[in-house]
């Protein structure tokens, strides 16, 4: 079986020919052109769409489709998206049926994330899982079953705005001290500069103080990994955070199961180990058995993998 | 449809004859002698529901029973039950079987009060909803499809130990600001305790200042009701400490109805019309259509209740 990938974002549609068992048969990247508006995006999916078919000889089970926003309870239609201007609520997948003829299938891409790892990443030995992606933003998916949790409005999985101190720092939205107001790359990269402030014979205050702006989670992870003992500590107090997350989401859901995605969780051990040894301490003693913290190596593939997953689950 | 419902406490056999749509028949009571070990227990229970059963000519569907602790996924087994000297992992489900010839289904006490709530009381017209148990101790139960939701090994829905401040202070097990830290029943009275200690022209401090371990959130309630600014001042702040850990479970869940039950609720609307100003104040908008809290105004019934639903539902 064979499906076809989408992964539409306001710079970007990332498109993949993918095999239900072996993942990636080819990929393309074209760019969105969102400002020349909706009908024109939609025919340019439709065109990387028909470029992928040339490639094989098996007909698609159809489209899985990754996009920013919210997507309705049907899976169909997205309600103003970000990024991509003139988009209000849009039935996606009528309109790429109508250019096309593949039956299509629509998910915010978080959860795809999700769904990639389950099919061909690192939740393949899992029914259940939790997905945190730690980007720009922190994001996640819930796997409960091998299938995407969705709660009773297709919202559940808001995993960055789980507080866990409510005098903590704002963070994008109006929830104060969220998880993500701590490991979202704009805080931990302010936090990161207010503690090397204090330390102006660090390599990284020598390198950053004219421009702490430029400061980004990377610098911290390779500072760390030649030694620098400011940024492993820096790492190990958002680890910690992280930790206190993970215990209110294991406690709530019993999912022991919790991978790590995306561009912050390069930071790998560093990161992961803190927030391991946190989340061991706090959570109830019956909830360590099984209790395990992996890291998703599938980078931004996952979500394109998963919407293909996503027209395997749904379309065949 | 009838069948037998039980609440195994430490102190009492609670049993009751419910029918499906009309709930109970006939109800009674008998101390559980716990101490003469758990053979005597089991042949206690029995005769509970022999008792029963004499009242009706329909046999029953079999028995569903509550008890605290750790039920397993087997829904016969319990495993070192509190209050139960003698208890190691024990059949349940087999002993009253033998003794009743009736099939038994087990399961942990704060997950059947959201069951009996989801039957036949405020969850009743909700497939989807949280109950948070307000007690000595905060408990929890997620229903997602009209079932009680589990999670992988059986554990899911500890409300109480969902962190709402990692600074805060500790609660019974090793978290530190659970919520269950603030509004378990001895950590709301020792919260209160330190406030009105402060004002010792309050008629709360003029009865309690010489044993402030007499004080019960019910004087608070009834303080509060009778007009003392400052009993209501306090209830608010518990009231606004649910309304965080309630934004935890909606981000995470999805799910939009939170039904409180349990002595601490009784405080109403004095505790709950803060919980629901502050999570929708730190809700992302989206999660507030449909949001709503609710009090269960079974009580106690509500666990029995959904000892005899969990026998519906599972033994039927």
């Amino acid at each position: 079986m064979i499906a076809i990938g989408i992964d539409l974002g306001g710079t970007n549609i990332k498109a993949a020919l993918v095999h239900e068992n072996n993942g990636f048969i080819e990929t393309l990247s074209i760019p969105t052109n969102a400002d020349q508006g909706k009908e024109h995006v939609f025919d340019r999916i439709a065109m990387a769409v028909e470029e992928l078919r040339k490639l094989y000889h098996y007909k698609p089970v159809g489209i899985g489709m990754g996009l920013p926003g919210m997507v309705h309870l049907d899976r169909q239609t997205v309600k103003n998206p970000p990024n991509l201007p003139g988009w209000k609520v849009e039935n996606v997948a009528n309109e790429l049926k109508k250019r096309t003829g593949l039956n299509c299938v629509i998910e915010n891409d978080a959860n795809l994330a999700a769904l990639g790892s389950a099919r061909f990443g690192a939740g393949k030995n899992f029914e259940d899982f939790i997905m945190i992606t730690l980007g720009t933003g922190v994001g996640g998916g819930i796997i409960i079953g091998n299938k995407i949790y969705r709660g009773t409005k297709g919202m559940a999985g808001e995993l960055g705005h789980v507080i866990i101190n409510y005098h903590g720092p704002l963070s994008n939205s109006n929830t104060r001290g969220g998880i993500e107001a701590y490991l979202g790359q704009r805080f931990l990269s302010r936090f990161a500069a207010d503690t090397i402030r204090q330390h102006d014979d660090n390599p990284l205050f020598v390198k950053f103080h004219k421009d702490f702006e430029k400061l980004e989670p990377i610098d911290l992870y390779d500072a760390a990994t030649s030694g620098n003992e400011l940024a492993v500590d820096i790492l190990r107090q958002a680890g910690e955070k992280l930790g206190y997350a993970i215990v209110n989401y294991i406690h709530i859901l019993d999912i022991r199961k919790i991978i790590i995605s995306g561009g912050v969780a390069k930071a790998g051990d560093l990161l992961l180990r803190p927030a391991y040894k946190t989340a061991s301490k706090l959570l109830m003693p019956p909830f360590l058995e099984d209790f395990e913290i992996l890291y998703e190596s599938l980078g931004n593939d996952a979500a394109l993998l998963g919407a293909a997953s996503l027209a395997f689950d749904e379309l065949h």
